[in-house]
């Protein structure tokens, strides 16, 4: 079986790479090669048990698309995106990668013919959600983007279940969570602090807290990212019926509570760590977040997240601490 | 104050033409010009009280929209679209008119530059919702269409919204529910049977029921889809907030009361000129539509429909058969 990852060099698709290197199978079946893109080049694993090829291009790109389908992946990984910030600073950018580039996919995959029919796992957001909500968005809330990145993921979901429909391909859509603890240095996401405040300290460096203690978020970790997608590839289409994007489990916690979670394995000096320093900019980009979900559907077809937040915690001292951390 | 409408030789688009050259004005302000547009050729108005332009173009192919808004409309009424059934059997020509025309309009106006923010008035559709639903089905209510039509007009609106979210345009989406009683021959349309009910018996012919008397619908007049126009239009942006689509008000009847209000408009001998011939294709299809709808934010915003069933059918003698039944 061949599998194509798009968006291979990111956080997700490098751990996504890991896990198919060592499982070497995805939902029982062998995978014979692997094809990562991205438009920097990924890095290829080592000991891979499977042929692998790296490409790097514009997946939106005319005639791109039709080439990196060209091996007939019966699984296409579609991670590939213009994030939030950017898709909001570079309208055009964000529109010809996140929409353009997704349709691109779908129609070299509607041109390749009637016997080719691939499992598209197509990465949405909760950004398809837009304030105001209710205190737990469910399974039918409706989608109202607040951001050009949201929209475009909420027409990926449309034209994702569009073309299931018409036996185009089959596709699962789902709606990570953030994604915390992100390894690696802090960036300038808005929602960066959410893995600032436990990654820092568990490294000895000092983390700032730009909003109130009573914030409430939901998170998964990276590996559970990856377990989603590992899922969602296996599923049975009839499974999932017409309605093709879920909205993934995660773990729903005030700052407070992870906070407490981290004195709770690390002690209170590594807690100490965290600097309250508002910020009201950040704040009021919070404020219009999701804080719960009730991601019934996906628990029922069998994606799972962490329970609680201290085992978030615990994943990310193993996974990228090699379980020291410093106190 | 100019006036174009996309769309304007089809049912709707003559009415609101009619309409427009009735009163002179829309929101308050005169109209100077007012440019109808369709892909065939609209018949003028006679007696305008203003200038009248007619062209005749596809609006999606290049450049079209560019020169359809070079008079700087202040109100847009985009009715253009390829319908349900021919979507559905034309994969592309849906996609190309109801899509790329759509955001071709929309991409034409950003190219405008900062000072034109016309009012677009997008005529969305309930098939962008799907089975299974509610009972009634609520402003929050997530969009699940389970045709290309629909998926192209929930499209529509999201960018709609994002459009008019960056400034470039001023957007007010309405889903109109099924236009009853329209005026004009049987055709072959599914939901052809719930005007044909109501107009052949009227006009001394006979008329076939396909599905049970116990089927619920939605339903509003061709004038009051003439209305809900209009008001789209009329309404202030700070009215509507970030979610500017809207599924209008209707009547929501069984076809047994449908049949009931001609009887009592009508008499018995023309409530008999209906045949009860059960279709198990058609009674398939309309069982996945949805029956009624709680349209409390449309209501709240002042959009207005009929009350009874009784007022639509009173609607169509005095519009389209001046006044006059075949008893």
């Amino acid at each position: 079986m061949n599998v194509l990852i798009l968006g291979a060099a990111g956080m997700v698709g490098r751990k996504l790479t890991e896990r198919l290197v060592r499982d070497g199978h995805v939902g029982g079946r062998s995978i014979s090669w692997l094809i990562l893109h991205d438009v920097v080049a990924p890095a290829p694993p080592t000991n891979a048990p499977f042929s692998v090829t790296t490409e790097t291009s514009d997946f939106s790109a005319p005639g791109q698309a039709k080439a990196l389908i060209e091996s007939r992946p019966d699984i296409i990984f579609h991670l590939a995106a213009i994030v939030s910030g950017e898709a909001e600073a570079d309208f055009e950018k964000g529109y010809r990668i996140n929409l353009d580039g997704t349709r691109e996919l779908f129609e070299a995959i509607r041109a390749a013919g009637d016997d080719y029919r691939p499992r598209v796992v197509f990465t949405s957001s909760i950004a398809v959600f837009g304030a105001p909500f209710p205190d737990a968005i469910g399974d039918e809330f409706f989608l109202t983007p607040l951001t050009s990145y949201g929209t475009q993921k909420a027409i990926g979901e449309l034209l994702l279940a569009d073309y299931t429909r018409r036996g185009i391909l089959d596709g699962v859509g789902i709606r990570l969570p953030t994604i915390c603890v992100r390894p690696g240095k802090p960036n300038k996401a808005a929602s960066g602090f959410f893995s600032g405040i436990i990654r820092e300290p568990l490294s000895g460096q000092d983390a700032v807290l730009p909003v109130p203690d009573d914030v409430r978020h939901t998170h998964a970790s990276p590996r559970s990212a990856v377990n989603f997608l590992i899922h969602a590839a296996s599923l049975s289409g009839a499974q999932l019926g017409s309605r093709r994007s879920l909205t993934m489990p995660g773990v729903s916690v005030t700052v407070a509570e992870q906070i407490d979670a981290l004195r709770r394995i690390a002690g209170e000096k590594v807690a100490a760590r965290i600097r309250r320093e508002p910020d009201p900019t950040i704040m009021r980009i919070v404020e219009g977040w999701p804080r719960r979900f009730d991601a019934e559907r996906a628990k029922n077809l069998g994606f799972k997240a962490e329970e609680t937040f201290d085992e978030i915690i615990r994943i990310h001292i193993e996974d990228e601490l090699g379980g020291t951390i410093v106190t």
